[in-house]
């Protein structure tokens, strides 16, 4: 390990967070690219439906979900260019995602990634539609940059069962049903807290669970590979989302650039709510320690995995 | 031809008609269980989301879309069976649009089919989450019911692109926009139906003609085939918009099952209100002819998309 790769504790821990932050900025142009590239003007698309689109897809942000992708190809022996369609189409649907969640319907959310959402720097028409085109161009995106007719099929299939309704949608209607409940509903807390974990599993855990899937289908892996794959992702996805409550509750408005303490407000279930802090971090920490040991596999090819975990748990630090 | 298959009327055109009805009516009940099977419940899909999915995909409707398909498919040599996983996955999106077409930030409507529209039956959040769980749904199931992955790729690149921005959802958004607008603000009434056919191209014709080609796809057709239905579903498309903007101007809530007369009360683009009544009319009349002259091609075997496509004018009659 040169010095160079030593972050500011100058410990084997800062030099692994510091690696891991060369890499996600050394492909945050490609990515960056791509994602502009998807989002380009066609023919017959409207200039403000197009401009919403660019709106909430070029916005800052982490491309968690594009890196994972990359990473899990990569620990398969892909190369980067290889996955980069399905780095594209997961943050499209991901995109989507945000745009419908914060409608007033649903999240009512005005502030994301410090900046003003979808439906409030537009419409909510506007909002409702780019969320809707976006789901098309993913599967539309995939079907031209696959390699072959194989490619394309296995990346769609994956994708569209994460995206539908016993995934993504499914778990933010959960979500969303549960602010209705009481702690006692569900049964008490350890009840409610299994009802949560099913809520995330869906919620951010199947597109996490594709991204994986999905890089490890760029590279040609076989299903050992793709299984311990989705393994990590999904021990990775729910760490995120313990960590993204314990955030809720630890930060303010201006550090995580979207509202704070709403979790709180309106009843939502979160793990801090039902386990308190420490025992909500220790647990993201052993989901943690599962994604580290479903990559025993993969070897050194995994290094970057592991650090991408660890660094979801960094965030609370 | 037997004397069963004359219609009330006892002529030919009549005949047509019966014989159009009695395809249709054989046809149902297999869409039906198809479309009912595709929305039936899947471990981790919440009750409620389930319940609006159904509610909206299993309401009473024409059809058309999947009749089409099928319709595409024989003309080609195909059967039913091969033809009904894209006739399924047309109706699913199309299922979508409306869900989310009728919600308040879009046209704002009450009434669909005779029944409240999903968004009124349950609540917006739901209504919202159906229509993009549907959308995944439809990828998901042309996935799975492919005979191979080239078929696959080929039904699911047609429609992602037909339900994007430059298809489905942007026709949607230059719709709505042009509510805003004069039609001097298009430039007089021969730009302002120029800019109208650009929208119905989009929000109505990118499904029929995805119809069209997918089924024939599903036969195995060269793509002389594919273009004829192509041109046979835009000219069948435009028409039926023409018909749909002249049946809100001429009939009751009660005939349509919807709210009529929205159109001029909100100062929408439409045929009738740009042309006139009865040039609208004639303009639909020769959008029909178009569709006749596309089956060429098909001899006999396109007798029933000739049939389809009178039918859709015989609506206004």
């Amino acid at each position: 390990m040169s010095s160079d790769a030593l972050g500011e504790s100058g410990t084997v821990a800062g030099a692994a967070e510091e690696s891991l932050k060369q890499y996600m900025a050394s492909h945050r142009p490609a990515v960056e690219a791509a994602l502009a590239e998807a989002c380009a003007d066609q023919p017959g698309m409207p200039t403000r439906l197009a401009e919403a689109i660019r709106y909430a897809v070029l916005a800052p942000g982490k491309r968690l979900r594009p890196v994972l992708t990359i990473m899990a190809a990569e620990a398969c022996g892909g190369s980067v260019a290889s996955a980069m369609p399905a780095a594209v189409s997961v943050e499209l649907i991901h995109a989507y995602s945000l745009i419908h969640d914060d409608l007033p319907a649903m999240d009512d959310d005005d502030l994301r990634r410090g900046r003003p959402t979808t439906h409030i720097e537009f419409d909510e028409a506007t909002a409702i539609l780019a969320g809707d085109a976006l789901q098309s161009m993913a599967f539309a995106h995939l079907h031209c940059h696959a390699v072959d007719d194989t490619q394309a099929a296995a990346w769609i299939g994956t994708l569209a069962i994460a995206a539908g309704p016993s995934g993504l949608v499914g778990g933010q209607a959960d979500d969303l049903d549960a602010e209705k409940h009481t702690v006692d509903d569900f049964g008490g807390p350890e009840a409610a807290r299994t009802h949560l974990e099913a809520i995330h599993h869906r919620k951010t855990g199947a597109l996490f669970t594709a991204c994986a899937a999905m890089g490890a289908i760029s590279a040609g892996a076989d299903q050992r590979a793709v299984s311990a794959l989705t393994n990590y992702a999904r021990a990775f996805g729910l760490a995120f989302q313990i960590t993204d409550d314990l955030l809720d509750c630890t930060s303010t408005d201006e550090q995580l650039g979207k509202r704070t303490g709403k979790d709180d407000g309106r009843g939502k279930l979160t793990y801090p709510g039902l386990m308190g802090l420490d025992r909500a971090r220790a647990h993201a920490e052993a989901m943690i320690r599962t994604a580290h040991e479903s990559l025993e596999l993969f070897g050194t090819a995994g290094q970057r995995l592991r650090n991408l975990a660890d660094f979801v748990l960094e965030r609370t630090n």
